[in-house]
């Protein structure tokens, strides 16, 4: 291949971890705490099934041909009528269908950055948005949220747009209160920068009611003109292989960016977008949460009671309030996570390492744990195996 | 929004032209031959509706989660089967599912170009790869295959790839000779080019059988490592609402443009892939060609016999012999054609200018007139209200 016109430059700048882990799936007897995914359990698999068919046989125009780019009127009434509020009415003109969370991200990049502008990221950052801003190359100023100088009109000044997962962030299970979230906004307001509420998690409250997102809180009565980008997803309220997400903000923004995206992929699945349009009509996402709920929350008990008692001497970490993750430092400074995760491997459990939430791909100091995949009793020897292994560093 | 931070700088870089004739589809009355739409009449609507409830049902790992960014293995072997000849031996390697044949266009820009780099182009060009490889702000050295002294070495030194439709190309309806095919082969060889071969319209030979593709005369029999990148898609041959296309080339190149692929939108949906790959399989898109092809020939026919009776005084063009599109030049010069399409919107009939196929955006020479979409005595109907746009210029 040597003699053949090379790739672009932007794909030098990847690492191996990731594939280390992607791969990892194939290890047979392999306990999986490293990845984001949605237990089986709790698919609603019968009502994906009927709709899909339904859908594709009393909407053969919608489903089987070209649709409008910013995506089908239908699904974006729907979405637009799920996300109002008195504060912020919205129409379908306030809302772009993706292809899954990670093409909203995608596109939101391709909109805003010039080769070489700055991001201001909360810091660790969702490995997935740094994927889908490399092609782009951008600068990162990472914010960090819980730090007692964060400043947030400092780290957006010279920014084209602030990054947030202010609902459970991957990979740190944070979550953003109402007043940074104020501040947030008001640093938005004063910088120029937009901000991204990135919010797959949004449902994920296992202890209290959700706070007031970013989109709510900026939103003043008129039609929505605000400076949120809110990004959402199906695909922790339905499933994940339907790949439908979507962008709420301003009508100038989302004309933006569906430029982009008639040159990404033309318009999302008609079939996945009218499924994902009665599946929310006819409330089986909204049904299906007590379950999910319930389940997701006796198995975060189970991952930090099982930390508790096998990694306590090894690990320091907060248990989250809702999400997919729990983020853990390791105690020993001579331990690098990226080693601890490839030595896992050998042990039957797999962890991401803190590089991979790192534009700069250093930070060697954490892991990210998830808790929704597995029974509560895979969890727990998954934590014994993770305390053998660092224990194998001694 | 004047203070927020600006759009990124290729966005300046569109026309009005595009929007103008999107939107014309809710013009009442109006004959719409500017589009690329197949026609309903052939949609596969009962089978698709069958096979997408049965694969939620029967599938529900490949369909409801997270799928291998390269895509579902069992469609990536169902298409490197669908294509692997003697001389071209594939493997699931050599296979890369994306969202549409847009997608594919879009990441094969991600991954071969830095801002400014070159594509050699069969020009006129198709809208949609001008659309996807605009982000990356490339330069364009036009390919005119038609001309007496067309240098293929010449035009494609220099440039990261070289970017044709063999088969019947979008605009122009041209079908490349096998001759000429080989030269392209031959340049890509000696430049060290790669050889885009875009190839929506590869069954929709109406009067001969089809000539063999780029990526079948570069195998020799081993595997796959040749210089061609094979764009496939869906959307000719079941429908375009599933949103499934694919590339097809060496393993090297398919693994970066999953790289690409993981920033872009992660994967493709499970729900749409395992309905793309039991229709191949149970001749779903087979069982449709011989109506596909007779339903287009024959309003391939009453189009070119209806601008023979109306237009033969105004136009010049060529029967194509496949595809879906007739390329027609205006005789006059006075006339320009945005000017023309915009106006023929006030007749109640829809084409598109040639300004859009053209990377400056400057040939105001010609239109294309689609046929597939539209019953003969609509077509009849299109060309006499072009005709009396035309004359109305007197």
């Amino acid at each position: 291949m040597t003699d053949r016109a090379p790739f672009a430059s932007w794909l030098n700048d990847t690492n191996d971890v990731i594939s280390v882990f992607l791969s990892a799936g194939q290890i047979p007897g392999l306990i999986n705490l490293g990845g984001g995914l949605p237990s089986p359990d709790v698919w609603p698999v019968e009502e994906i099934a009927e709709i899909s068919g339904r859908v594709v046989r009393e909407y053969p125009t919608e489903t089987m041909t070209y649709s409008p780019v910013p995506g089908l009127p239908y699904l974006r009434d729907v979405l637009a009528k799920r996300y109002s509020t008195d504060n912020v009415p919205l129409t379908r003109d306030n809302v772009l269908v993706t292809t899954g969370g990670t093409q909203a991200l995608s596109l939101i990049g391709q909109v805003l950055l010039n080769p070489g502008q700055k991001i201001a990221a909360q810091s660790p950052t969702y490995l997935g948005a740094l994927d889908a801003w490399r092609p782009r190359t951008p600068e990162y100023q990472p914010m960090i949220l819980e730090a007692a100088d964060f400043d947030p009109v400092q780290d957006m000044t010279g920014a084209q747009f602030a990054y947030t997962v202010p609902n459970f962030s991957n990979p740190s299970g944070r979550l953003v209160g109402l007043e940074q979230r104020k501040e947030l906004l008001a640093a938005a307001q004063k910088t120029g920068a937009w901000l991204i509420e990135d919010d797959p998690y949004g449902k994920l409250y296992y202890d209290s009611d959700p706070l007031p997102t970013l989109l709510e809180l900026s939103g003043d009565g008129t039609p929505y003109s605000g400076p949120v980008i809110y990004v959402g997803t199906v695909s922790k309220e339905l499933a994940p292989g339907l790949r439908i997400g979507w962008i709420i903000a301003a009508p100038e923004m989302i004309e933006a960016l569906a430029t982009a995206k008639q040159g990404s992929d033309m318009f999302s699945s008609g079939v996945c977008q009218m499924t994902a349009a009665k599946a929310y009509e006819e409330g089986v996402a909204d049904n299906a949460l007590p379950r999910v709920l319930a389940l997701y929350r006796a198995r975060r008990d189970a991952l930090c009671a099982a930390l508790e008692k096998h990694l306590s001497d090894h690990l320091t970490w907060e248990k989250p309030c809702g999400g997919m993750f729990v983020w853990a430092k390791v105690k020993d400074p001579a331990i690098q996570t990226e080693q601890l995760m490839r030595r896992c491997l050998d042990y039957g459990v797999c962890i991401s390492p803190s590089s991979v939430f790192d534009p700069e791909g250093k930070d060697q100091s954490g892991i990210r744990i998830n808790f929704t995949l597995n029974t509560p009793e895979k969890l727990s020897e998954g934590a014994k195996r993770l305390a053998d292994t660092i224990r194998s560093f001694d």
